[in-house]
């Protein structure tokens, strides 16, 4: 097959944008053999020219002018790697609407407007691709779309936040939670604002984009309930540890008698169970379905030259496929509703300080038993003379819970507010 | 965009391939929205038509005559899920070569005869693909070809044999190898000729097509050195729970300096790497390159849906990328040589059974030094008598290792024949 030289153009010149640039230069020949194109960075959009690059853009690459991308006809498929919502959203658009396939490593871009960005690619028929946007490296994307299709996936669990599970891990290992998150700080994993991390809402997004390519229905950012990590003490570490289990911030995804919930909380994971193993800065998702019972992936969720690889094989498959139809369309195939936040079964744990007292024990479960939640294990032991309950609870709506903990929370006997999670298992409690 | 039947025909119409027609009937509409077409099964050779099937194969798609398949004009693609060498071999060329793409879950088809069924492939323009060959519904070669394409894997870690690791999982619960492998064929899992599995072969099979994949450089079964886990007793199950570790039966491809080395053999595996987390009848491979440091895919390795699944997966892929060229090479595009097996490096794993007489410590680890092994932990205990020594030795090269233990072995105070296992470990001993 002849090989053809097929333009690139890159929105964004900074650590993914060259690297992106580096690796189609060094992998020329491998992006060949498969897809028979050469792929060729011609413009890279910047905000300024003269800044030191870490790979050389290469004579005239560079522009501040996004018409000269958007107008350049040697331009054949964009990569958008600047990040942030405006105006790259708009550019995207522009480019979908010229016909333009787009590959975006943008998370909150692709959370938050890919119902309508998605509508636009449809409509000029052109692919946008976004491996990238969730989990940098790992090709969960591609897995669900082309690997999984009739797998018929109804559940997703997934640690998609590097920066808490190193903090949690650490924590596990005896630090504080202020020291891990200084530790992360100074390692790079965690920003200096480290809010988005641990507050959930980075998982939270990617969580979103997950639910909706892996169950064809559109999930806005918005209606993914989520908390974060920075309720997690030591305490909750050790007891997860005497109960066989650690602490790790989930991220949900079910789909129940269609409809989907989406959740991203700190959760109880069993020690057998394949997420458990999950330490340091690293990601996994697990895929469960009809056809495949579950898949874990796993790897860095993060990095500059990591996400510069997915959006590579963004590029090579958008080429590699160009003019066959073959996913052109919007991974959004039915609308599917929301389950009642309260509906939501899972088994928990669920942690108290009481008064050391006759008939606090009584109270407590029969608050419990009032609600229909069952008690699978409970540890209690004395903590500077008040009483310190573990509970492990059988499966149970969540609204159920909720309310049960709401009454033993009134009770007079009980010192702080109760602590929730869910426990993730992949066997009997 | 019009729906246009796609005539698919399969050979086998088995476990698998009455699976396959399931899922293609049960998820038309889900690829058709993938690829703008509706697949439609059209013909499946059997041996008896008159059998009872799984699925009912409909009127008229049943037959005994392959050529029945090969000359009918609606059949644009077909799935292999017949195995064995022959015919299928036979039948697959001459599809290839008639200019009909071809989807093989055939592991011993494809690992033995790769290398001309990929030419047959690549002469007639047309596609082979073999995702389903190598453990079933886990993506691994999707994700190498596609999604890291640009990753240089210079590493694949893979546990690829279920009943192996349910066996190694059972005697890490306390069961004799016997018990636990009767179990494992009470549950399906093993064959009653349980050889191919536990001699390491099955895997063997496996690893060589993984390595061609990932390396871009043919692999032949018999340049795979293997060994299975009959000489597997409790005594090192125990041994490897003691220094932190589990044993598995590991396949381990590397690319050192340009050069491939493919092996299978028990690996003592560190509780903190993502291997030892893989328990029971599971499959994972752990792909490490460049780009993305490391990325594991675990899932089931066998069973009749799961390589069903894969098997459609490919259908889809193939006429979601007709008529574009993507990766209509053998992925094979270089001659890599064999690394020299003796020059392979890894930390392993010795166990020795010596009399318990002064200087007998001295003189094993003269001969380790001798041959510039040297100890990063020892565990010496009284065993009947005797002692038991556990060594955990620092990365060496793999000849120098099997010299000091062949003079280890002929020392007059050593008991038994050494025991000899690599140690995989994210971190340092």
């Amino acid at each position: 097959m002849a090989s053809v030289d097929v333009g690139v153009a890159l929105l964004g010149y900074g650590t993914v944008g060259s690297a992106v640039h580096r690796l189609l230069v060094e992998s020329g020949d491998e992006i060949e053999r498969a897809t028979g194109h050469r792929l060729r960075v011609v413009r890279a959009l910047v905000r300024d020219v003269a800044k030191e690059r870490r790979f050389p853009p290469g004579d005239g690459v560079l522009t501040t002018d996004f018409a000269a991308i958007r107008d350049d006809p040697r331009v054949t498929v964009v990569a958008e790697v600047m990040g942030g919502l405006e105006p790259a959203g708009t550019w995207v658009r522009d480019l979908l609407r010229s016909g333009t396939p787009v590959v975006s490593a943008n998370k909150q871009l692709i959370a938050r407007e890919g119902a309508d960005l998605f509508a636009t690619a449809s409509a000029a028929g052109v692919q946008l691709r976004f491996e990238a946007s969730v989990c940098a490296a790992i090709p969960v994307v591609k897995v669900l779309r082309e690997a999984l299709v009739v797998s018929n996936v109804h559940r997703v669990l997934g640690i998609v936040n590097g920066t808490t599970n190193f903090v949690l891990s650490r924590m596990e290992a005896g630090a504080s939670y202020a020291d891990a998150l200084a530790e992360a700080q100074a390692l790079g994993y965690a920003e200096r604002d480290p809010s988005d991390d641990v507050s959930g809402a980075d998982a939270a997004a990617k969580m979103a984009i997950l639910a909706t390519v892996a169950f064809g229905s559109r999930v806005r950012l918005d209606e993914v309930e989520w908390r974060g990590i920075e309720e997690i003490e030591p305490a909750h570490i050790a007891a997860a540890a005497e109960l066989g289990m650690v602490v790790r911030l989930v991220g949900i995804a079910t789909l129940v008698d269609g409809a989907v919930d989406v959740r991203v909380q700190p959760a109880f994971v069993h020690r057998s169970h394949a997420l458990a193993a999950v330490g340091g800065a690293i990601n996994a998702i697990m895929l469960q379905g009809d056809a495949i019972r579950e898949i874990t992936l796993e790897g860095p969720g993060a990095g500059g030259i990591e996400t510069a690889s997915a959006v590579v094989a963004d590029l090579v498959s958008v080429v590699g496929t160009a003019g066959t139809g073959f996913l052109q369309n919007d991974a959004c195939w039915r609308e599917l509703p929301r389950l009642d936040p309260d509906a939501w079964r899972s088994p928990h744990y669920l942690h108290l300080t009481v008064a050391d007292r006759p008939g606090v024990l009584a109270h407590v479960t029969s608050r419990l038993a009032a609600h229909d939640v069952s008690v699978a294990r409970l540890i209690q032991r004395p903590s500077d003379g008040d009483a310190s309950l573990d509970l492990v609870l059988h499966e149970a709506r969540c609204g159920s819970l909720a309310r049960a903990a709401a009454e033993i929370a009134a009770l007079p006997e009980v010192r702080e507010r109760p602590f929730l999670a869910p426990v993730v298992s992949g066997r009997p409690l």
